[in-house]
């Protein structure tokens, strides 16, 4: 059940990688790299940092996968582009899954609850970090305005914390999942926003 | 033999990173930093992936190869500049020897072929766009125009055929790098280029 | 000893890097992930490459510290930057440190000395290289003009040296980590510069 929320989130990241490639005029190769950089790159650090060998280098679906999205967004990308609203729901779905996938993996490894959760946010935006360095913008993670790492942070704790009461497997790691995807959705439509410095104000 | 192989690829890729390091009139340190990373990223990331020690880290020539290299650069850039056309068909050269090498070696740890080939073209492309980022420019692995990772996809596959068939060692190594050379010396000769998404023109 | 040394040089980084934050006008997410990739980008890829679990997701302190410096930076960003010509020391004593901790644990591992000091020079330079990349900009140590890398070598080659005659432990390290942080000072009070490529001059 884990892989198959992880091939979702795996799915829709790079959908979003792919998009950002067409976007920026980038030819099929370009494309495939972005969407499989988004999909993977978090699962990919999340691994190197456990010192286990990365899952995306062991299983089919993981490599499939973010092909497949790729080829959806080359062919259909005026219609992918249409549905965008659909797109970002399941992206925050992408994060939440990844979060709460991510912290679970970590504290199976016997990583403190603490690290685990720093883990679970590194698995979620680690992805989106790579696909902006790749494509030349500066992570939105930077600029997380209308929050991104904080939802991820909210349901790698939660999740840390419902290992350490023993209760995990794939309700706990979807209930964690929820809550980072609610958060997400919530800041999106009410515009919560992270602070700024003492005094300093938005570029204008 | 492999060896020799390999050494020759962080040659001339060294070159290419350190001459981008003097077209962008950074200093010694930069040079010589540009030319490791080119030469030895991809190697690097291939070894982080298969979770062993990078052979960066553990032979002496790897170290001094890409240093001597950048110290050729460092005072007879005009003249390397001069027979940069000899420098591409060399980075050509060094691209097919790197994917055939790093398929072989994530064959040798037990991926899968579809994962070798994958890995082979990561250790192939993975130190340009190290220097790509390190640089500050869009890493010309994404705006593939004119086949730099498809020639990687087809050596990194026919290394994997050849070694599930039995067939490896140096001889075979070199088939599947002389294949990956050919057919990115015909891409740049005739100018074969990938795809855009449908729709999509190219930037004029 | 060495662990306080290192938190030591994590807080320094971490400042310097929740600086560039306020600097860029990120929010508080974008201050905490640049002050954290700063302190702890090296160690990770050091250990990464040691092929060891990052001391960055075993120890509290190297959570806590750069989360600290941000939030320091976050309420009273004017005041450190008022005694930025302090925090440059510290950051130099960080450089400092960093090399000599990293070649010390390198050696530990049974690297050999030459790959040990590239490894310590990867240590304290790694960090900063991340943070600008991530922000966006040319990384410093490629325009290293005024000796940032070179002061690294120096101490990480010291350090390997010792340690080669077996002196460890502490004094060792602090005696590394004063050379690099002196030739860092006097670098930077007397303008030394590493020199460009031949007949390459500086941009005006």
């Amino acid at each position: 059940m884990n892989q198959v929320l992880d091939l979702v989130g795996i799915f829709v990241f790079a959908l979003s990688g792919a998009l950002v490639g067409v976007r920026r005029r980038l030819d099929a190769v370009g494309m495939a790299v972005l969407a499989a950089v988004t999909a993977l790159g978090g699962g990919i650090l999340r691994d190197l940092i456990l010192n286990v060998p990365p899952a995306a280098f062991s299983s089919v679906g993981y490599v499939v996968t973010p092909l497949a999205a790729a080829a959806i967004v080359f062919f259909w990308h005026p219609q992918v582009e249409r549905v965008m609203p659909v797109v970002n729901v399941f992206d925050a779905a992408g994060l939440g899954l990844f979060c709460a996938v991510g912290t679970e993996k970590a504290m199976d490894y016997g990583l403190s609850p603490l690290h685990a959760a720093l883990l679970g946010v590194t698995t979620a935006v680690g992805g989106g970090v790579l696909r902006d360095i790749l494509a030349g913008q500066t992570p939105t993670l930077l600029y997380d305005r209308q929050l991104y790492a904080v939802p991820a942070m909210l349901g790698s704790g939660v999740m840390a914390v419902l290992y350490v009461m023993d209760l995990h497997g794939w309700p706990a790691t979807l209930a964690a999942a929820v809550l980072a995807f609610g958060l997400r959705i919530a800041a999106v439509r009410f515009r919560f926003q992270a602070p700024l410095a003492r005094g300093v104000t938005a570029e204008e």
